[in-house]
């Protein structure tokens, strides 16, 4: 066999530990075992039927040639008035690019702003592909350390002198954010875009948990003054309509951008299925409502979580302000994520995602999804905190 | 705005040329003109309802999450069986990847053979987006030219002395072949792979057409002695099934490629949509029925088109023995492809592609897809071989 690129032998490479934990879950509910599983961001309800009704009336009325790579027309403008809508920005059709899900959006945001060997940064705690997406495109991944006692919010001074040093083309943040569930303030944005008009950063904003705020509201750096002209905003149906499945994105950003980014998909995806284009239109068309629908389970999981938690001294949750996701500091057990993780899935048969998966910041803390049914979510939540105290007292 | 990266800036560079008739094309129908259009590789007829029916039960049944990212098991089973079937060489689940679309899986290839700066090669004449998504992949992309003359089957001694000279990491293949309908004969494919051993290059292999062969039998260079641990073959539902929309494709590559390939996937697309593999299992599954449907009108219509050109001195067909589209030569009207797609498209409303859309080695021809029903297509074929012979007969 001839020799693998470089590209991709290495895009795993000093990156997130601990996914074990998830896989050996998996593997003990493939064999029979009943496990609690906190760790995946997958809604435990499916695709509303009525928008699976919106795709196959597509389908079967006749939707399945090519459609156009950039995307069907009237998505790009459905998607181009939300934006305008909720941001205030002027967007138009012309800004948006249909993608095959929002990850693929993410790659695409990075080979349309990296040349080989071009530094990326993104902020720690992280969506666990980060690192290896800007390694996919042939950049270097260079993480931005945040503090859990700041909340994981980014130092725009640290984004300042990091971009310095590796002459970064870009940066990736995410709010409200995964693993965190942090929601970045109005002041941490504004320093955030200073840094990078200062610095000539393209600014990647991955906003796929946009419908999910439970305090505050979230807000797109792209609407900050002089913004505009460098952010490129990833969304999708996944998060907010339960369409994790249908893979259905976009890229919100400057039309000369898109323009590039509409040659770069006619040579790599050649577009998204019409049929889920006009599912999605009609999803997004429904309005509000199935929007709430979908995200009021976790709104009401992380109250009763939060209540628990107030009962026990053993684990704290980092102040969180969005997303499916609790971040829970159990330092006081004196054990790793990691460590924490494996003892409690093996004793408890309890699966978390240890907080080293998402980084070296979140080393020592573990993340918990809200996405099993409130008493299930509410039982384990207090077995874990009684587990944790086994290991607290004897530290 | 910050600079774009060099990459995606310069992906259509001295690339393809005369797309501007298909588009004119298009813009003509869109103003309500009558244009027969015989330019894309789109069928004239839809996804069968049937499939579209396993869609919809997949979807509503509850396959609405994420899809294991190599794609799920029976559909890897399914495609591994056919292959071993078709093929000899023993293929299992663990050499199949399921990606979105052809397209993608021919990017993913380069992605994992391809360093920046590396250089692929690739045969011309060539499908559109071939130099294109070499580019996307950071490569360099180096054509092997070929002639009209030798019915466009590339020389091992040219990929040879390429290979040598670039230094070249890949040659992507194509057979049956768009656009000039060649199905590479044993001989020709035991020298590539001789090449392709002698010089230590990946195969990439584009077997998309695999079921429009009509004459001669498709042979995948996979099969030849020592080529199982060095080839790549791109294989899609696109053409075989008309579900060209549905964007579902493959890789079968050695197992560790394939596993590489899967980091890859998490990183850059994260799978494809549960409820389309459970459509394309589902078709695959009915056996070669419908695949043979699917092909029947274009072996009809090329025996037609071909009585239809023996009547006539002005335009030849180039030989052939598979695919979706012919390749006419015109170089006896004294006219580039171009000039005369441009001509035909003004006079008669007939919409083809100029050969110089794919490549300088297909100068002075036409490609011409049998996607219209078949007297439309005759007459077509007839108004332009008149068409041709004036400015024949004025040269």
């Amino acid at each position: 066999m001839p020799q693998l690129s470089t590209r991709i032998t290495s895009l795993n490479e000093g990156g997130s530990d601990g996914w074990e934990v998830f896989y050996r879950a998996r593997a003990l509910v493939a064999a029979g075992e009943q496990v609690t599983e906190l760790t995946i961001g997958e809604h435990d309800i499916r695709t509303d039927s009525a928008v699976l009704d919106a795709m196959n009336a597509s389908a079967q009325g006749g939707h399945t040639g090519y459609a156009m790579v950039p995307g069907i027309a009237p998505l790009r403008a459905e998607i181009a008035a939300r934006v305008t809508a909720r941001t205030g920005v002027p967007t138009g059709a012309a800004n948006v690019l249909i993608t095959p899900g929002g990850q693929a959006a993410l790659f695409a945001a990075h080979l349309a702003v990296l040349d080989p060997g071009d530094t990326a940064l993104y902020i720690d705690p992280f969506y666990a592909t980060y690192p290896g997406t800007i390694r996919a495109a042939s950049g270097v991944a260079v993480p931005v350390r945040t503090r859990a006692a700041n909340a994981f919010l980014p130092s725009a001074q640290a984004i300042e002198e990091l971009a310095f040093e590796h002459e970064a083309r870009s940066l990736l943040i995410n709010t409200p954010n995964n693993p965190t569930g942090t929601v970045y303030p109005a002041d941490c944005l504004q320093a955030i875009a200073a840094a990078c008009q200062h610095r000539d950063l393209w600014l990647i904003s991955d906003e796929v948990y946009d419908t999910q705020v439970w305090e505050g509201a979230h807000l797109s750096p792209r609407a900050l003054p002089g913004m505009a002209e460098r952010t490129l905003v990833v969304g999708s149906m996944s998060k907010s309509h339960a369409m994790t499945g249908s893979r259905i994105g976009w890229i919100v950003a400057p039309e000369p951008v898109i323009e590039r980014l509409i040659d770069l998909a006619t040579n790599t995806t050649y577009g998204v299925p019409g049929f889920i284009q006009d599912a999605a239109l009609f999803a997004l068309r429904t309005g509000d409502g199935p929007e709430a629908a979908v995200s009021a389970p976790f709104l009401r999981r992380r109250a009763r979580v939060l209540e628990e938690l107030a009962r026990h001294e053993s684990v704290t949750a980092i102040p969180s302000q969005g997303a499916m996701y609790l971040m829970l500091d159990i330092r006081r057990t004196g054990l790793s994520g990691r460590a924490f993780a494996e003892a409690l899935l093996d004793a408890r048969r309890i699966a978390v995602m240890p907080g080293e998966s998402f980084g070296q910041s979140a080393a020592g803390h573990i993340r918990v999804a809200l996405t099993v049914d409130d008493d299930s979510l509410v039982r384990a939540i207090r077995c874990l905190c009684t587990f944790a105290r086994e290991y607290a007292d004897a530290a």
